[in-house]
């Protein structure tokens, strides 16, 4: 029988998208065509890095690819102040034996969607890049895609500036093409993803696992967790797997449907994401907003998933 | 014994800017030296017409004045459905025999703040516009303004675009003024104000009071809560009271200190109020925002004080 | 027999201002009414300092006004590097003996224009933010507004950024108002300004008229001469005389219907004048623009004037 | 021995774009490698099937590929009134029995530039979407681009809005990663492409040439000065032609250098080049920009390379 989901994953790993990515490799029902690495949270060279050694460290039989280095307009934004110097500090890993794809990411993703059979569902949990660029140097993608479910936005605070989150203010004009696409959006914001807070008992209980898996996920939370104490907190969020879960578990979320406009204008608010939960606007929802997390069942879920790898 | 606290309001009646008119000229503590009319929810003709019958219905003397009929910058855009074609629909008030005074309103205010020995308070619950006007045309009025509280803005969702509260909307370029003056400012933004609200059993209870103001409370936000039930709501939020009761009661409220800018975009976020609580963007604190309201101490404080009205 | 046009001149003088005035007092189809200064090429109490010595200097009885003192919304920017550091840079006045009258420009400019008979004529030869605050403050004194012949913008290049011309870009927002009241306009942009050069055998011939009006040319535009040396340039423009000489000599200039609009954006384009000579916008032209001058007859008919002051 | 210049032709044919085509097919110091159809005047669908035309008709063996059928973040603009329903209206040409290239034109682009042992010269005439697309899919490309001399911009008036030039207007984004890419630009803007303007007795003299090239000149500009003609103009501009022409021969131009932005604002000036020729900004030249033409050689030139063809 084959899996429900076919899904490519574009990731800036990134200890929660580390997380994503394990998440995504592990569950039944999720076949992992494809991994792409985008310069987000760190440059490309670092975040591709960070893949390979997640991808190798867990045995993983899943092609890693290289997209964008940069945004598509606006100058590069990285936040090394959140991920640390490497893009993923916290874990020691092997020396590195394998080696991404040749062949471009965005390429990869129009190839990917070109050719399948069956529906692709598209994962960005870094900078919206590498999709924007394949939607529009290939419109007609949009056909093949089962949906974008992203992490990215807001409709409260951001995180990077007071309007804006900082995956969509690392590359506004991107997600702005994301969500105009017509392709259908699940938008996982800060508002849902701080809820998936993975605190000390969190990190105790995946560590208990025992696996690989669980140990990784306890050398990188801890590293996230002395850094969001500086900001006064106990937890770290696991942003980018609710993306991930999402996709085969939507059960776990509250979402609303919204028509979801990105900022553009270069001041204050660029990259905010304007959701239009109550219609003001007029204008037909674009994207399902998640709004509530199951917390409970959501790391049950997690525990259970990294319990299946090595 | 004088009052402690000299203020001007400046409101474009409006249902909710009576009752905080009618707490302004009630409270002990305060003396309410003139009210300014500012086109908003309606054009300047309707809400200075309602102010002063207002004014005239509950007996008070204090002085009416004109102020500005458009916004300083922008085209004008006035909420109808909120508050209905008279901009105060609802009360039914004996012919109007009061008039407002000849001298502009903006005048005024400067006049006021420069002849005052006491610092005045400036309480706009409508668009910054007659503010933003004076203190650009005298910027030294800053000097004698002991603090502006205002109502406006949102760091949660706006409710006249997804982005932007209807006050700061209607003229962003003032109370972009108004936030880079270096006047203490409190903003009570929507976040705050949509805790006040007033369902059917505290209008009884206003009601209840039986006299004039109880009696006008009840028959203005009787319609409040019509307009709103169309939204599905059973309770009208009375947005602009809570700027006048901070001035003298400010114990009622939970307000955190923030760097607060205005969104000038002509964008999908104009107007919008950008709030940084965490300091992101390094900058010393403008303004202090509500976040909570003790409701019950609330409506208490406030019968009390229409209490004191004819 | 009176006089053919009722005209207040609003300018923050400045060499070129100087000059404008000394035009207006000196026409006999002019009635110049009243002087405001505002700021703009220098802090307001420099150049209503400036406005005075020159009225003083010439002994004109017209009453000078104090204005706006910075933009109505943006921050303030001077340009000291063109006009000196005293903003008029050059003559060598006698102590000052007379002062500005009490009241704000834009009270008077609102109070002359309803109380006049006749239509008044604004030439405003400095930033527009005195004429655009009295059109918001008072929007009805446009009935009777003749029309507003102003110094500012270019269809060409700029010349504080390479899109904006000064007066334009010291307060955009003004300018805004004043091409979007529905007032009659006249532009004389860089365009047109730049073609009325004060090379040194101009000055020579004002200077050999041998009065004072002729002297302070020369002292002023001497001065001019040296700034624009510095750029390698052999003359100086007189901008703001253009707009005075157009409201009673138009024949000495070719101009053009358009449409004109302001760019309000904040970016590289902030203040530009976008002139649609070609109805490419589809909108009725809202100014004439001033595209081609008759020099010969431009400095016959300055000279011709200047003689006629003391 | 080998060319002098290897030059990739990258258009939305589009009548002026045929013409700088046959310009780079002729002269023997060109090597024109390939050319690749953007959507800019037409649809894709359009300028790719003119381009095959083109090429077919002269018996060209110069591979064509497909480029971006939208613009890199902005929704698509195409500019119907002026090259006609077809995009080349005018000449008829025989079925088409060449094909485009599998490969996408940025891939194209990216491969050929990245191979080559020689730089690259760009000579985009349409909007500058594959350029920019390519500049950001693979930024190391810079180091192997010879220069990027393009038609586009405008430092006086614009001609698809006020403000701005269709090319850029219709991909402002893409001019903006051009100016800022690092690589020498040389800009051909309407202010020096308005100077070559093919009038009757051009199109008599290039006809007379009596060879198939000659003829196609004929055929379109015949076309193209009728749609000028709608606008009272009695010549029809040759822009695209001269980006190719300055390449070879820069000698028959005038070029400044200068510091350009593009206006990346969406309200008036979207899409504006803004030419600061003076260093106002106080930032180095990125451009060559093109302010005079010697016509009288360069259409000698054209005609003695036409004459070169079939």
């Amino acid at each position: 029988m084959s899996k429900k989901w076919k899904v490519i994953l574009d990731c800036d790993v990134g200890h929660d998208d580390a997380i994503a990515l394990m998440l995504g490799a592990a569950h039944l029902d999720i076949e992992l065509v494809g991994i792409v690495a985008v310069a987000g949270n760190q440059v490309l060279e670092k975040t591709l890095k960070n893949t390979l050694h997640v991808v190798q460290h867990l045995g993983l039989d899943i092609p890693v690819y290289a997209g964008m280095s940069c945004p598509m307009v606006r100058d590069q934004t990285v936040a090394g102040e959140i991920h640390g110097e490497s893009g993923l500090d916290g874990p020691v890993f092997d020396e590195l034996k394998i080696s991404a794809q040749e062949e471009h990411g965005v390429n990869y993703i129009i190839r990917t969607i070109l050719e399948s059979k069956e529906k692709i569902t598209l994962v960005p949990v870094g900078p919206m890049t590498d999709i924007g660029m394949a939607l529009r140097m290939r419109p007609e993608i949009r056909e093949n895609i089962e949906r974008i479910v992203l992490m990215g936005g807001a409709y409260g605070l951001g995180n990077y500036t007071p309007a804006a989150e900082f995956n969509f203010l690392a590359d506004p004009e991107a997600a702005h093409i994301v969500f105009t696409s017509g392709v259908p959006v699940v938008m996982m914001g800060l508002d849902l993803t701080n809820q998936a807070l993975a605190d000390r008992s969190i990190i105790d209980r995946m560590e208990g696992i025992g696996n690989k898996a669980g140990k990784l996920f306890g050398d990188m939370m801890r590293f996230t967790l002395e850094s969001q104490r500086l900001f006064g907190l106990e937890a770290g969020p696991v942003h980018d797997v609710t993306a991930m879960a999402y996709t085969v578990h939507p059960d776990l979320f509250e979402v609303k449907p919204a028509y979801v406009e990105i900022c553009l204008d270069k001041g204050n608010c660029y990259g905010r994401s304007v959701v239009d939960f109550y219609g003001i606007c007029g204008k037909e929802p674009n994207a399902l907003v998640g709004t509530g997390l199951d917390k409970g069942a959501f790391w049950d879920f997690l525990e259970e998933n990294l319990r299946m790898l090595p």
